[in-house]
């Protein structure tokens, strides 16, 4: 069902302050920029998978408030699936507590589906099946 | 100086429930078990890279302490290099805050250092030169 982590998101406060972490001290290139809902993201390169970075456009964001409560940190790892309407079936039919029913639009077309973090041992899943090229 | 994410780790209560949700209901195949100091581990194979569940095996260890401080979830993710001694040395000349100032004993026979979590927004992040084959 997994083929690979497609990304991982970490919270960030300042985008520009990370990315120069990240480019600077550890050499990892940033591949592309955009503005995904309320969050300013940055992507990151790393072998097959990328670091996701994001920042909260405002202080209601998702982001925002994750890092009031919690700090700067990581906030959900992606995996990526071949077909994720089938991936969501398979986990409801083992009772896999769920965030979203069904896929949602994620970063560069993706179709995109949260489980609970209470089924992942604490941890935000994120399925992501990419868009079709 | 990064070649890949070599594995996240991930801090669980219970090893065995941990590993019944990766292995069933992601079908992820775990690779090896090992002790490692004061932890259990699990190694769970996704694409290039594992996810390490990891279980304190007393009360006073690392993992339980983070446990009880955050709860279950991502302890610390580890990039692969090629040569730690000089990934070390190049980030001490940029003034990154480092936890180990030389590499220690991973597992696998790998040489491990870990960076200080303020340096890097909030992640606990490792180095690990794996074992030469």
């Amino acid at each position: 069902m997994i083929k690979k982590i497609e990304h991982i998101g970490v919270a960030v406060k300042n985008l520009n302050e990370a990315e120069k972490f990240y480019s600077e001290s550890l050499s990892i290139d940033i591949l592309d920029r955009e503005v995904h809902g309320d969050m300013k993201v940055s992507f990151l390169c790393i072998g097959e998978t990328s670091i996701e970075l994001l920042e909260g456009l405002a202080p209601d964001s998702v982001i925002a408030k994750f890092i009031e409560k919690r700090g700067e940190g990581i906030h959900h790892i992606a995996f990526e699936v071949d077909d994720i309407d089938r991936a969501l079936e398979t986990l409801k039919k083992q009772g896999v507590s769920l965030i979203d029913q069904k896929p949602r639009s994620g970063a560069h077309n993706s179709r995109v589906a949260f489980l609970n973090p209470k089924a992942a041992h604490g941890i935000l899943l994120e399925l992501v099946e990419p868009a079709k090229k």
